[in-house]
């Protein structure tokens, strides 16, 4: 099992670049706004999948879909002023109506907490009602002033899940909060993304949360990369806006909510995560195309002619049994060239079929994360390549958690840590005695983002700041 | 076949508020930005239900699903000058990001045809890359000046599906514009909704296009809706961003351009068309629930748990067939007020199961459309409902037929033609000579719009303005 990582891992951010737009995935930095990008046709059904599954998660567990305006007006957005001072240096504004200035100014949504709580406030009047969980799939803008990348920093994030629930107790609203990280584990599983699922910090948690946890994975380059959030919002928002529900004993009090959310960045990281110098390797979970077929001419137009009608035949019988298949029939390429080609697309398996094959009764499998390939009888086909499907997803999402893992270590010291996250990136793990004070100290020695501790504390070892008996472990990394 | 549609038909504009309100499908006129709306749970349903459908037609015809960003740089919309002044009145305008103010002015995509040209530019250079067709499903904005009103009138549309094609030649792209409208035609006829299609005079047809091809409806209350459109656009943007292509001869060409779109009004349209004065009547086609299950408690509260539990197996056998089906179990409501609730929800059948049911292993049907009942024996229930929805959607796509080709009329003079339009709605064809002026004059007269010629025109009379012999027939309407 020989995969070249080179250029795919050590220059991971030139090879992510190279991939989405030779792949036909996202068309960015033409398109003339800084950080917004064009989702193609290719990679709009990636999308499509990774939606559908999310979807589904969602569904299944009582969530329900709903779609709000994307504009939102300032005085809405400032009712809660936590919250609008985590984003106020980062909302877009519309000012402007035709020739008309308008009479207020409107947010394009940065996200959509106040906005959900004002119709909640509607909706939702008594304990009966509760719990209700909403979510929409929505672009979501954020200013931003660093620098922008594809997918993973961008001023409109076209993916954006944010589910929203509303429960009568804290302790409700806390045991959604699990859900919220269970279904996001469960996504993240098919997916075959690793992740570490931590608690924020105080400082660093979503404005106006009580707190935040967080799922966050790695890219190729050993940096981190969060691609989860979930959040209990407490009765933060509800009491901004004087919302009360009536209870079982008829008095009145704050519902509670959570707000939890994935976005493009997941799309970024199935691209990213499995990958070599030939593009990347989708898991046949969201591949648009499951099995490209591609007949390899004979040496007689006779030949090519059966090999052609004898291909067409395999991708009807895939089609026929639900596999997305396509044939490659164009004749202006050579075989060599349609492998270029659909390896760069990461589609899961090739289907070889040649005079030998054709002759034989048989197709050759090739797989797409080995490159490794066999010989199967025609009429074994379909299983045959469902087995391969299965194989290929086992083994992407073991070896993708196999990388992730030797990239976790523990470090009794900060040099350590700091040595080796700028020798080759990951987590870096250390005791910490809990104050915001050694914390912000951790960032600062070694030059990373603190992602948080793990949710079950194990105390280990001493604080590597202060010195005095840590109370849990902090997570370390430089991140995207 | 009793349908009460006094409120529905003459009192629609208030019909249609309560319905989309009290069946909490869209929640219109309390979000405080005027001319916005949140879609609800239920409301949702349905849109996602005609999504599917309209993108299932497309996908089989070989259109590309894409996703644009959503802004828009004043400069490239202002590329082409006759389509920012069909819209420039119209564009909502991003000039801040955070606390600065922008270099330049963003508009929130009002259409798409110019960001659209601009990346085609840079992925088609040859005629052998041709046709191709994209489409996005996104939200437009529109700053209406005039009255709004909820899906029909709105300044977010939040489900505009717009399709963009380009061709070699006018020929090639003027038959695009026929697929369109068969895909169209086939959309409405599934969906039950009728239509007629015209093409637009030239006083009225999309900025910058060679000719625009309409489908209009009529809603309860008489008046005209446009529910669909297809532009030629001939070599207009092309040329005005200077966009060529290589033909196969090597010589250089503007490729030919096609856009058609469709909104909100065609979920305004399947809620409104069937109706009676207990709300919505939803085709099984797009209903969120084809079948709500009602036990109907019996005299001892054994009976009631005996009820409770047929009930629920009834409702399993639907569901394991693959028809959505729900069963209203809540104990705090009588039956008379679920039946109350669920055909204000439009649910196209209701199952009621109670002690006479069980014990004689059948169930009774109920259409909403025509309030009919019939008992039908359990084990022909998958059977028995699945005709039963069949004939439903057969008898809602004739009633609807019927009542809106009762409304076409022809007329010789425009004051009969006035006096119809004005007593009860609906579509009037009067003889027309094909002037610009005459048509205007018609418009002046009647206080009424123009929807254009029929596609084949069957000249028939002299125009009612000059006398002179006609050449075509012209339809008019009021219109929303």
């Amino acid at each position: 099992m020989k995969i070249s990582r080179d250029k795919w891992s050590s220059n991971f951010s030139e090879w992510f670049d190279w991939v989405i737009s030779e792949a036909e995935i996202y068309d960015y930095g033409r398109y003339p706004i800084k950080g917004a990008g064009v989702w193609m046709p290719y990679g709009f059904k990636i999308r499509h999948n990774v939606i559908s599954l999310i979807r589904k998660l969602l569904d299944e567990t009582g969530h329900e879909e709903i779609l709000f305006p994307l504009l939102i007006p300032e005085e809405l957005l400032k009712k809660e002023s936590e919250h609008i001072r985590g984003f106020e240096k980062e909302v877009f504004w519309v000012t402007q109506g035709g020739e008309e200035k308008l009479e207020t100014r409107f947010a394009l949504r940065p996200t959509s907490e106040v906005a959900i709580t004002l119709m909640e406030s509607l909706w939702i009047r008594g304990y009966s009602q509760l719990p209700r969980k909403f979510y929409q799939i929505v672009s979501v803008f954020r200013y931003e002033t660093k620098a922008t990348r594809p997918l993973i920093r961008v001023r409109e994030l076209t993916t954006f899940k944010e589910a929203h629930t509303i429960h009568e107790t804290y302790e409700d609203a806390a045991k959604q909060v699990k859900e919220a990280v269970e279904i996001y584990s469960k996504f993240f599983d098919i997916l075959g993304i690793p992740y570490l699922i931590s608690k924020r910090p105080d400082w660093d948690k979503f404005a106006g949360a009580e707190y935040t946890i967080a799922l966050d994975t790695l890219m190729p380059d050993g940096r981190a990369l969060q691609i989860g959030t979930a959040h209990h919002l407490g009765q933060h928002f509800t009491k901004a806006m004087d919302y009360k529900i009536q209870r079982a004993d008829g008095t009145l009090t704050y519902p509670h909510q959570t707000s939890y959310g994935i976005s493009d960045r997941v799309i970024a990281t199935v691209i990213s995560i499995n990958g070599d110098d030939h593009g990347p390797v989708l898991s046949p979970v969201i591949a648009p195309i499951e099995a490209v077929i591609i007949p390899i001419p004979g040496k007689s137009e006779e030949d090519t002619k059966k090999v052609f009608s004898y291909a067409e035949e395999v991708r009807s019988t895939l089609a026929s049994n639900g596999i997305r298949a396509v044939m490659d029939s164009s004749e202006d390429k050579t075989p060599g060239e349609k492998f270029y080609i659909w390896e760069l697309k990461g589609v899961p398996i090739r289907v070889e079929t040649g005079v030998r094959e054709m002759n034989s009764g048989s197709v050759y499998l090739k797989r797409r994360d080995t490159l490794e390939g066999k010989v199967v009888k025609r009429e074994d086909l379909v299983k045959e390549l469902k087995n391969m499907e299965k194989t290929i997803e086992e083994d992407m999402r073991r070896r993708a958690k196999d990388w992730f893992e030797e990239r976790i270590k523990s470090f009794d010291s900060l040099p350590d840590a700091k040595r080796f996250l700028e020798n080759r990136g990951g987590i870096a793990e250390v005791p910490w005695c809990g104050s915001e004070a050694c914390g912000l100290k951790i960032e600062e020695e070694v030059q990373a983002r603190v992602l948080g501790t793990p949710l079950e504390s194990r105390p280990r070892g001493n604080c590597v700041v202060c010195g005095r008996q840590s109370t849990t472990t902090l997570r370390i990394a430089k991140t995207y």
